[in-house]
């Protein structure tokens, strides 16, 4: 249809599907085609397919396209979509495009860019119905109808005073179901639960799940209503998180785009500059191994398996306590607790590991009493690597840092060394 | 106000909060004070509180409850909610309490318990809206208004044929829009997107999040609607699956309650089962390395830096094929691509590793053509955990089998044995 330049039936297709489907089959196209096939639509439809591109293909699209068409179409997009597009541009072109788009929209752009990473400001989008609490159900329902306002947003509902403040809620269900008569000011739910704008994503995506919202409000420090947070932005959020948080546990800085797509050589960077750094503490345990060197072989013989012994536990409880703390399962005050937990656990799997590892040291050491280097050794890796593992996402996550940022990788690396530095002096102790 | 029995009291609270709040609030009750907190409101509103209780305080609620109150507080839980509580519950005392459920009720109970896990089926709930194509959009919002389906399922409505079978979709927002004498037939999106009731979750989950829906109509074989799946219970589903995947990487049996409230011993055997199978293969390491000494104390020094190279690349591999599996960037059919970008990849981070690997082994190593077996292992165990941890999730995957399942203790534990041959055996080619 493009090489015949069938506009008609361009438009007919692109009109019938969802516009997720139209970017899909369309993403294959050159800039320059791609463009002929939007040009072919109205403004609104160009504006509901281009947020569903990948990021980077909506930037290639936005420099190749004609100026003419970058403020009506911006104008058209979604306040959320356009800025998280915006972000990925260079500030120089930023500057360049906004004086193409209207004033109230370069307003709130310039308001959405300010906001945060990882904040519910980040996360928001500008549009959102909201009505006054003296008018009746009847009323409100007309007025959505003239505001129209875009796809899901009409749903939920934000009352505000004269002065936009946040004071209740009701949703469109309500309205349908009221005597037309009714006022919203009694229909409405008051206070309804709503975050701040600098409040952290992680706590906005638990409230809405919590609650099983469409919708949570989004309020300045005086609660004036400034956005809301949709499910949809809350689901490809959480989404994205859960790659994010077992790529940086994993010690790999997270891709942030599809994993067949990304350059071999950014990736190597992502993955090698962690590897360094892990090579350098592992460097420690060599120097400490070459500087003290193990005399009996047999011992020689079971270093990995007591290095394997204490990563794997302390892999274990960082896991648990950096997925706990991203649930919101546990928070930073229950330490105390969680360290008491895990010193128990320790115990416990160490005792589990230590038989077999006595078993096995019986074939290998010259008596029964110095295969007990073993098991002790063992109980003692397993113990240190529920503390360390336990604690590092703690420390991690007062400091501010991302509790999954590099744990699991730094948690082996501190077993490794401080593991080898306890089988050297028990065997010691034991053996001499 | 519960000591001083102040009904009128409890039940103004109740019904001013959010159901999750209320069940936040009173989830440290003792069950019999619980249900007499319950017992002070209607029975609708029960049934809104009852299933934002963890699933084991529900189970336990329930066994303490007086039998003639579950008929009716089953009968008003949402299909999807009665049916996870039931699905923790033994069989016997399901077929004991099914008898106190309305027939209908209890044929819909039926059809969901069937369902397999992890399944469309499993998370989809039977309460939606529906309408034929015939009527006007008049009609159809007072339709609405007398079905007054629960909360959220009202605003996506599915359009029936007289067999039931899905034929098209309007929005409630479609339908105050429009004309009121306009038809349902012509609002309505032709052919909706939609699941099969045993299309796995994570299609459910990949659908509906590329579609930005608010739910997704779940159809039988014959494109017969059998139920919606929303966007609350995805993203639940999303979150869950998040942390049982990171536990199951990190080698535990995913927990499926909050950390802090696991009993100590069954997290002792959840992790306990894993660490002891991993010991296992730690175990042929040792007794590789007890049958073939090291001659060479410089050489012992190195073995920890050798496996945490391998284990550590490994796991990077592991993990971003198990997230790009997950996320449906990558399919098993990408596997030939997917290989050839992970031996590049070895290559490029082997390399980068050997140079301070070299570095180090010169201060060691007798002469700099000894030295030479570290930098060559290092490729070497790079390379190995760079194949095997993208393989390894591949081939769970092809077995059916969640590919997060343990693949990353897994490749460590491979790449540790294989290592270990390989460092010997460059060792001897190159010093003997």
């Amino acid at each position: 249809m493009l090489a015949e330049e069938d506009v008609v039936g361009l438009r007919e297709v692109a009109e019938e599907l969802h516009p997720a489907t139209v970017a899909e089959f369309s993403e294959g196209l050159e800039d320059g085609e791609l463009w002929q096939l939007l040009n072919a639509l109205p403004v609104e439809r160009q504006a509901d397919i281009f947020p569903y591109y990948p990021l980077p293909r909506q930037v290639d699209l936005l420099k190749a396209a004609d100026r003419r068409h970058l403020g009506p179409l911006l104008e058209c997009m979604a306040p959320d979509n356009r800025v998280d597009l915006l972000k990925e541009l260079e500030p120089e072109l930023v500057e360049e495009i906004l004086p193409l788009v209207a004033k109230a929209q370069r307003h709130d752009i310039r308001m959405l860019l300010s906001c945060p990473e990882n904040s519910a400001g980040a996360l928001m989008t500008t549009e959102y119905a909201s009505l006054p609490a003296e008018i009746t159900a009847g009323e409100a329902v007309s007025r959505l109808r003239s505001q129209a306002p875009d796809s899901e947003s009409i749903y939920y509902i934000y009352v505000l005073d004269p002065e936009r403040k946040l004071v209740g809620f009701v949703s469109l269900r309500d309205l349908i179901l009221a005597r037309p008569n009714a006022l919203v000011g009694d229909l409405m739910q008051r206070d309804p639960i709503s975050v701040r704008v600098e409040e952290p994503r992680d706590e906005v995506v638990q409230k809405l799940a919590r609650f099983d919202f469409l919708a949570i409000p989004v309020v300045d420090d005086h609660n004036r209503l400034v956005g809301i947070v949709t499910h949809d932005d809350v689901l490809d959020a959480v989404r994205q998180d859960a790659t994010d948080e077992a790529q940086r546990a994993a010690a790999i800085t997270p891709l942030g785009e599809s994993y067949l797509e990304a350059a071999l050589l950014s990736m190597t960077w992502k993955r090698g500059v962690w590897l360094t750094i892990l090579f350098g503490t592992a460097a420690v345990t060599a120097m400490v191994l070459a500087r003290n060197p193990i005399a009996h072989p047999w011992l020689v013989a079971f270093i990995p398996l007591v290095i394997a012994s204490g990563g794997n536990s302390g892999n274990q409880s960082a896991t648990l306590v950096i997925t706990a703390l991203s649930s919101g399962d546990c928070k930073l005050t229950d330490w105390p607790r969680i360290l008491r937990r895990e010193v128990v656990l320790g115990l416990l799997l160490g005792l589990l590991l230590a038989v077999p590892g006595f078993l096995l040291a019986l074939f290998y050491a010259p008596t029964a009493l110095q295969a007990l280097v073993i098991p002790l050794t063992i109980m003692g890796v397993v113990m240190l690597g529920t503390m360390v593992g336990s604690v590092l996402p703690l420390v991690f996550r007062s400091l501010g840092l991302d509790p999954a940022l590099m744990s699991n990788p730094f948690v082996s690396a501190i077993v490794d060394v401080v593991g080898i530095v306890l089988y050297m002096g028990i065997a010691v102790l034991m053996l001499d």
